[in-house]
């Protein structure tokens, strides 16, 4: 059986399918043609079918056991590598990715759905608060007071280009809106809807054997951005996950602050991801740097949130070496299609307006290629330019990075100050270099999610501390993170009761505790 | 020495006192004459002076260890204390309330403000998560990954006027800002400027007697709204909390949201808090639950959040015996002045609305009185009305109230089902109403921050399990509380650390864990 053999080009709406006379097709990122299968697009009544299903199916899914929801997030995991590399293949037709790394980010993606499954397990993330009553406190006694975290609705999720599985539709978003007790309607991105497709039937299929009510999942598409603003006004969808760019952040952002009732949207959106190649390290190890720069920098294309766009370091010979280094590596980079022709076209104006900017000098291009491969593109410029000229700060989304050269630590610092949010910045120091990083670490925590040492941003670990979030316009709420259990944070809200009969509480505040959640007494922690 | 040698009518900008031309005076409550001292109208010079300094402060204030601020925000309380009566007499002048009422504010305001040292000593609240490297891990080593929270940066507090020390300038927003290592800019209530000065210039002694920096605090005020609205515009503001009308908090929120750098407000608005008297409680004890209904209503003349504004009963004998208690116990009213005269004049105005509207019944008046005393109002409709008249589900602001019949559970349901979002929702039920409260619990969980069972809503508890908090629009977040120690999540943001020095990372996530806190190492509690 082929791919293409399990594809209908259909619409998910709960447990059904459903075609429409209106199709698309993907475009094969690396070839520029058609791929098979044509895929009907939403209407709005499938936008409304699949919200009201969500809606009806809420309070019973978000009512299921913490062992039920994880049992069902690792049965997900279990239908995606059910498929085989029917799901790779289709992904890297689609996205123009190799087969490796989509076999790597399949093993992420079932990785964070178990990962979410033993958070589940372990209860602590409903944060369960249990205030007994005083009934002899003076001068009133106090009641009992119990409180849970509970699913705030049912959420959108907007596939990512760039992670057709790991931040699509059976992505983290989704992972984690699940894991809280959230039903998901997923609007597939449109450049890779055969990989949304066979993973939306595995969620699908999951939910079947997991006998759960068919609204926790369904999964719309089409190329019109009508399907995802109708999905967003819909008033059963509670709050919104998505990652793109900042153009469709904010329009997504401006239609649910003007909802009749405003809701939460979690966007993660553009970065240029700052590098400060600090004096004592530069001069240690410049040739290295600028080796391991541009691996970072190419890594995907380019095409990752925490793509190495600026570099930062002061002027001299190590710096000059450093760009020598990364000029060379950047010659040995063989060029990759991206990942669609508007993502292509995009990059490639991104990269001849920062090449028009005055003061922007171009240090290297990689060589021409296939239709949509991705020019690599180095540019270097001074502090001062990057100061006065806010273009230099926008993201190129690809693999072009500018190479700032700052006259002294004090220009350093002030572009620091003058950056925007960012989800990671990173610091390449020795310990002589500790004062000065000192200095800006106060700054960096202020503009960053995630500060690294010595390291790159590429490569996101999914674990329990890791933030990819951080100030805007980086994101929409810097309070969140969308990779790691705190991803889960975005989908709850807390409920207290005030002395409820135990039979009317959540089997999560019940007196004899039948879940065996985590649970504080008083802000105690106790069992 | 009287509260009003105190008084100087000054605005706080850091540790400096700062006089003004243009000044504006204190209305007392009971009397309508205006107070002695005149208050200075803060300027846009001000403001930005005061924002400038919050900034400054912001970094060395967050790096003050969770002790630091502790002993801060104890300091303040002593502080608030060693007033002694000048505060609330002044609070009770410019406000009407009780010397009875407000002494018990100040110990819910002092109390607060312990809580929260309690909090940061107890450490938990950072959340710090250590997941440790593991370089052996195949096929890619893991880096070392820490998180913990920190304070999202200088808040707007905006006092309100029904608590005018619990909620306002020294209030449950301020403490949790503080506690959350975030300088505070208060924008004092013109309702109550003297209490404001009082307890700001408390707040600025004990920045002076922690030596923290001086832009931890500052105080402005003013009647007019473009004040606040300059305030929640100054780039350094990271958040805004607010208590007040839905005008007000709508206001803010789209100052807010259209800022460059959009930030979250926490506003509460507006909550009728439906009450449901189930069939077997009310069968039982009719009489008794009028008498309190309308004790709880009458409770600071109903210029409560959680005042019970909408009576939920299934049609009969019992309810009609509802109904003669309550006329009977608003009849032993006293009429108390309101907070304001514009509140006053909003509060008659809804009544004069409420009673306009077809099919409803006025059942009881309260006396007439004083310039500003509130006429408490009980009024009587079917649910019918209610379901098909969007007027009647309107906030009034003070002690007016509207019991609806409902011809069988059916409309109980469906009732509830349009209800907008609620800070509370109160179930009296006897055993015999289990499975009715078990219909609505799911229902109420989605509309309602807290369910309360046999007792009134008025009186939020300050405790861990509290959630003063709830669906739009009865605040403009319902994932927060503006209440118990939940409160201080508002304020916290998580950074990660990757791979960076033990001497470049927050003392809370150094190796030796210089602070003692409670952290997690790969997702377990460990110390």
């Amino acid at each position: 059986m082929t791919t293409s053999d399990q594809l209908l080009g259909e619409l998910l709406i709960g447990s059904r399918t459903r075609s429409r006379p209106e199709t698309f097709r993907a475009i094969a990122a690396a070839t520029d043609e058609a791929l098979p299968v044509a895929f009907s697009c939403a209407t709005a009544e499938d936008v409304r079918d699949a919200c009201a299903l969500a809606d009806a199916a809420f309070d019973s899914y978000r009512a299921a056991t913490p062992e039920v929801r994880a049992t069902f997030l690792e049965t997900i995991a279990e239908e995606l590598e059910a498929l085989g590399d029917a799901l790779p293949e289709r992904a890297s037709q689609e996205s123009g990715l190799t087969m490796a790394r989509l076999r790597g980010e399949r093993g992420r993606t079932t990785g964070q759905l178990r990962m979410f499954a033993r958070l589940l397990r372990a209860g602590h993330c409903l944060a369960a608060r249990i205030d007994p009553a005083q009934p002899e406190r003076k001068p009133t006694p106090r009641a009992d007071l119990r409180q849970i975290r509970i699913g705030v609705g049912p959420i959108a999720v907007f596939g990512a280009s760039n992670f057709p599985l790991a931040f699509s539709v059976a992505g983290g978003d989704t992972a984690s809106a699940l894991a809280a007790g959230c039903p998901v309607v997923a609007r597939a991105h449109p450049a890779h809807p055969g990989t949304s497709e066979l993973a939306g039937k595995a969620i699908q299929r999951a939910v079947a054997r997991c006998g759960l009510p068919e609204g926790v999942f369904s999964l719309i598409g089409g190329p019109e951005h009508a399907i995802g603003a109708a999905l967003v006004r819909d008033p059963a969808i509670m709050a919104v996950g998505f990652t793109g760019s900042r153009k469709g952040g904010f329009a997504l952002s401006a239609i649910a602050a003007t909802r009749p009732v405003p809701i939460p949207v979690y966007a993660e959106m553009s970065s240029i991801n700052p590098v400060y190649l600090l004096p004592a390290a530069l001069s240690q190890r410049a040739d290295a740097l600028g080796a391991a720069f541009v691996a970072s920098l190419s890594m995907g294309t380019g095409q990752f949130c925490t793509s190495p766009g600026l570099i930062l370091a002061i002027e001299g010979d190590e710096l000059a070496r450093f760009k020598g280094a990364a000029v060379e590596a950047l010659a040995g980079v063989a060029p990759q299609s991206m990942l669609t022709a508007s993502i292509h076209a995009a990059y490639d104006e991104g990269v001849a307006a920062l090449e028009a900017r005055p003061g922007v000098t171009v240090l290297a291009r990689g060589p021409e290629a296939g239709p949509h491969a991705c020019r690599s593109a180095l540019f270097a410029a001074d502090a001062s330019i990057f100061l006065n000229d806010p273009v230099l700060a926008h993201e190129i989304f690809g693999s072009s990075s500018l190479i700032l050269s700052c006259p002294d630590e004090a220009a350093l610092v002030e572009v620091t100050r003058a950056l925007e949010g960012q989800l990671t910045a990173t610091l390449h120091l020795d310990e002589a270099d500790t004062a000065l990083a000192g200095r800006l670490m106060p700054l960096l925590e202020r503009k960053a999610g995630r500060i690294l040492a010595n390291g790159w941003p590429t490569g996101v670990e999914v674990c329990d501390a890791m933030v990819h979030g951080g100030p805007f316009p980086a994101t929409s709420d810097p309070r969140s993170t969308s990779v790691g259990t705190g991803a889960i944070e975005r989908f709850l809200r807390p409920v207290c009761y005030q002395d409820l009969p135990d039979a009317l509480l959540p089997d999560g505040l019940k007196a004899v505790n039948p879940l065996g959640l985590a649970r504080t007494v008083d802000g105690a922690p106790a069992h």
